[in-house]
């Protein structure tokens, strides 16, 4: 090193090794420039505030490279602790939570109130301009109740009927982070509980977006249940139902690996299933070749190489 | 009639009636187009829900004839049901609540997920495109936190140091009424309490708002505080003085009258105290003549005959 | 009353309707939003001036609230008592007007002249931004002759071949409001007559109008001829042949009917046969659910249940 | 020739003159580029039709070079004419025309409903999209009453108050020639007769325009008003004063210069006094180096060398 | 002239006949307004300085009437007289030059360093704003090699892959005239030799132009081939054919012709055979109705009777 | 690990330390995020492929996330060569080089035709979209003779008069990266030779450009000249004169840093000087706390703390 600069103090193989690191992510930045990114966050990467930071971090570095990431969470344990301080009774069928009217009250003021508004200002303090919205923001995610299932009304829990794109694309477009809350609304003004992940499908298949990604608590999709080794990195659409017929894809990976596939036939260019629990997943992912987690892909997109 | 209509039965004095009144509109709609109006928006008439749906009403149709109204509500009894549920016991000290963070997580989630987003959706209902924001969104409304008085720290009480007027004018010049909760955010990311009076006047301040509008419990300023008959419509920033200093303007109208005379010290055109709890105050206090509140208007307002 | 305001003087049940009537018409502003209206307007109406202004101050709330509406007008007595007091003779062939040079000159002088500017200045009084313009104004009307009937040549009379569509949306959609006399222009610059109705049915279809309105001296379709009570509200194109062919619609009104007709079909939305001798007729059709006219409609236009 | 081109018999010294000659204008359409000039047509060019075309190919010529033309009209002989017809007695006070309402309604029907219709028409043969405006379309020219000179109230005759700018610069900047009939409008909406001199001085000075040309019906200033050779080409404002004092400028011509030289005080750069009855005044003038009439300037407008 | 004015020494008949010129190259200009023209500039023309003074001349008139002129030029005899000075050995094979890697760099210099630049400061020298490219410049023509020929490699000397259109347009829209060398680049960003012909048609095709122009030494195509009086002024792309099947066009001319039909066939709408070396060839081609050269058009061209 | 990411086999401590290196030019790439940065690059860099290849890759990488680069380069080496090899004899006096006619030709043809085209290629394959210009190209960089010094004429040698700013920022603000090539044009269009380190100066001043980066083959300014470590990481102007007056700045440091001042006192924010014979210079400098150079910046530039 001497040599190459006189034995300046500031100059070091770190310094080199820095420098040669953001010269790697430039292919990948160009790729995406002026692309949209949705992302789906919740789970357990919400619960850990310093996880919360590192993938914040990544949607604000995004922003500031050229792409345009769109953030939609979930609720996570926030929920149960509200309605179980405001004294609102957990009713349960067959599993699934039967929203009346009261849990909706909190279900929203958790979402759109605390959650949602609380990752916009942890953006904000990281840089990034976010606006907290939820469906209900004129007219973001109109829904139509869930219809009763074996007889059961679920109450307020909707189906998506449209995305009011015009309004993502004004603050995409300007310097603003849209950050959704999955909490949708009827022609009658009523608020309805959306499943979060189906609500950031629906919104990057409405934006024809470049990359949907859903932050979870697994690695991606194994060939092995049991084996780390054998994540598979890249697959497509047609290969996810031959995985699924040849039992390699199983038991709740099922739903959402075809929760990939439909969003990819309406539209959105690729999908990846990234572990949350990581710090940085999202560049992690698609600022390095191999990337980290599982990538869905439609079957004529030839194979770039690269995850970006 | 029959003369002039040949008896259509479409017709009558009342449709005449009907476009006379659309017609006397019309100065006030051209006086106001493309102004911009911050509507302070709380207290008893959020309670009642047909007043309400009149006060969106006339929030919408502001919009719809070439106004930008932006609205500003607080938060009134469902904070401290809220509060109570949630078990967060309340302190007070001379009368003001002290906002500890248990508190202001509450109050955020009240005002911010729960009046706000429904104030957004109701007005959904009525056809106007509502945004809602709270102080956190893209740092709207940067806080301090307010200094101890008397030696006694209020907790999460701030006072406004900055307004994101960027996002407002880019909301308001599209097509979307911004809803806003006075929520603020310091620069650590920490949710704010904010008077909600305040907030509107700040905010109209920085907008250089035409017309600052307060939604109150009263009709405004009388000569006699039980004469009903001596309500003074209109008034100067300097005849205020008069008025405290000759004793006419007391008690908790001091302050209210004396915020909206700095309003117009730092930019506001026109500031309106009205009754909230009568139908359509807003429509019928802007689009007639002699208006149903006080407005104070700056000594060199030359008396324009109307309250437009 | 009393119990709702304190009893404030400024507050009655007077401002209570006026504020009602208002907010009766914002749903039909929101259908209207944006959308241009063209009006024909001539006949009895132009003669008398209060008449006039009411039918000016529909334009002008139209232009206000967010409509775009665009003005056609005929002659009327004018012409005559011009031609006469130039001492130009007028022919006539089967109760055609011949038009040779020197009454086209005087005709072009009275419309474009003398009726059009006048318009624009009393639109001008009412707050309007209006603009003058006849077919010769950058080719707005370009025509050709209209061939000779019966081996009779009419003269200076012509058809319409091209419309400026890009002249009338630079100013329509700017703050004017157009009004156009129905003088045309041929490829040598020589000026022709035009009829107003066609001018303006030509004018609405080049441009896609939402609407058509027709102001006229009569109150609309009519079952029976004599009954006033038997008027026509809404028609569809079909029924107005089926309404023709059974002898319903008879006399003068057959061209007149057949005229909405075709203009529908060439892609305006609605057309309105409205009484223009009555106050504010405008308005009254498109701001009230039943309306005053008879509005012929496409086939497939679902009955939206207004006229708006 | 021969040698040049092979003796194609396409070539010739012709072609080489034409060329040149094009060539020449080039350095003159540069400095014009993007810049406003406020043409007074009037007196006997109007009456010729051949001079009327080669001053219209003129304003087109400028148009289509880059330059934004704005031609003012007076009215000639038509007004006479046409009053005569109508039978309206012509009344003076000390060789001033008193306009009734009578004689303003000829003169509106004549000025903007026919000459300046008709100077539309001829620019669009040519290939010009003019405008036909007069005071009265949006406000264009708002006068108020010229004050009773003498004792004697010259009734209809109006003092320019304000020039809409907001319109002609929509129309200059867009394809559109402005074509403006001096007549005004008071705030109720009542016709004025203006000067048509000062309607174009008022309307260069609001525009801040490039340049000011008046055609007249003579050569411009002389030196000796009996010696043709002894035209001045250009002369400053300051200069004016002194040919004034020193009897050089002497009858009508005085307040035509000083109306030149007030016009640049007002911020017109250069002011023209053109003889509009020979063919192509205006290119001849600002596309030749000394020009043909007299040119107005400012007393720190370095000499350029050109009129352009 | 004495009657016509008044005897002014500064009018003359050589003044009305600069007009006259002047005024008869406006419908040219109306025709070509905003339209875009592709020009080759090469050969004996860019030797001597007086004829590309006069060239630049007329791109630089095109420029400021309206048209959008880009200049496309080739090397001519500096491109030898480099090589011969830097001692770079010319090697060619059945008359092609072998262009090496030093043979390149010197066309290069030449091309992008010499010739281009001086064109584009002679152009200012104008007035004409002139932006100086290479293919090279963000990729402006992207090249692949030309395939060996008859098993010789001809070296780096490259076929047009694809052109950027979308820079072109921001400077030709904008005040700029773009001057391009043929120098290409492969993906590897080496540089590559193109046909000036060959690039200024690829450029014409994908700006779908409105013409193009290659000027040359000849002054278009004739019907003999010693008579300079048969000329032929205007062929249609189907009579190309048959002039070539019947012995007409012959020799060089026969690949220069068939360029001009394949351009068309590409999008272009006319393409010119023009004498570079006769002043002025530009303009008298396009601003008069015979012209000096040939020109291709397409079949369903309707002669329009002129070459604009 | 294991913990983390269940063993995923894509995930290492490797992958974490990329992320975080990320993610640490945020806050780097947020301060500089639409602001002009402009680069001389010069001297030895110029002759390293490699070192040249990871320059410009810093250079995309600026533009790519979100700054506006401008690279000025000069010459180097290539121009000695050319000249030789052209035979064009290098004069001297007193060290200066006499720049005839024949040299500058040659000086153009290597910085304009070799070096710039050669930089702007080198910009597109690593997927930059680069404009090469030098300052003939509209005027760019216009200039004045060098005035004679001690008698002796230095020939075309020029000093900068004006920078064609609005060339610059239509490229700039669109996708481009604008090179420069140090060559200037008088009114004649002559081509004058300009010092690089001032031509991007002045660029750099009257764009107001937040850095100017002289890339130099020294480290910046030591304390003492022969210890590497006494390296000065930033120092305000005023701090300059101070060193220089005590010695600490001596030799040909004396005049670049004072080049470095004058650019603050026009109103360039900060100036870099960097050791551009290391890899990526300009990322080390900018996107890291302390940087590998010496910064220099006004007096009241309040320490940021870092670079950017």
């Amino acid at each position: 090193m001497e040599k190459k600069n006189g034995g300046s103090p500031l100059y070091s193989d770190i310094l080199v090794e820095k420098a040669n690191i953001l010269i790697e992510a430039l292919p990948y930045i160009q790729t995406l420039s002026g692309k949209t990114v949705v992302i789906k966050y919740g789970g357990n990467a919400m619960v850990d505030e310093e996880l919360t930071t590192k993938i914040l971090q990544d949607v604000t570095l995004l922003k500031y490279v050229g792409v345009n990431p769109i953030l939609v969470h979930g609720g996570g344990p926030d929920i149960n602790a509200a309605l179980s301080k405001m004294g609102v009774e957990s009713k349960f069928h067959n599993g699934l939570r039967i929203t009346d009217k009261a849990t909706m009250e909190v279900v929203q003021m958790v979402l759109a109130g605390k959650l949602n508004k609380n990752i916009v200002s942890a953006l904000g303090s990281l840089g990034g301009k976010a606006i907290g919205l939820c469906g209900k923001d004129a007219g973001l995610l109109t829904v139509e109740k869930k219809p009763a299932k074996d007889g059961v009304d679920l109450g307020y829990v909707g189906n998506i009927v449209s995305v009011n794109v015009k309004l993502l694309e004004l603050l995409a477009h300007d310097e603003y982070i849209p950050v959704i809350a999955p909490v949708g609304v009827d022609a009658q003004g009523e608020s309805y509980n959306i499943n979060a992940d189906t609500a950031a499908s629906e919104i990057a298949a409405a934006l024809k977006a470049e990359k949907l990604v859903f932050l979870t608590d697994v690695d991606g999709i194994r060939m092995q249940a049991d084996d780390p080794a054998s994540l598979i990195s890249a697959v497509s659409v047609s290969e996810v139902g031959r995985l699924i017929a040849s039992g390699v894809i199983t038991g709740g990976m099922i739903p959402k690996v075809q929760g990939c596939a439909r969003a990819i036939e309406k539209g959105v260019s690729r999908v990846h299933i990234l572990n949350g629990t990581i710090p940085h997943p999202i560049i992690l992912e698609i600022f390095t070749d191999k990337g980290i987690g599982t990538m869905v892909h439609a079957d004529d997109d030839v194979e770039r190489g690269t995850k970006a």
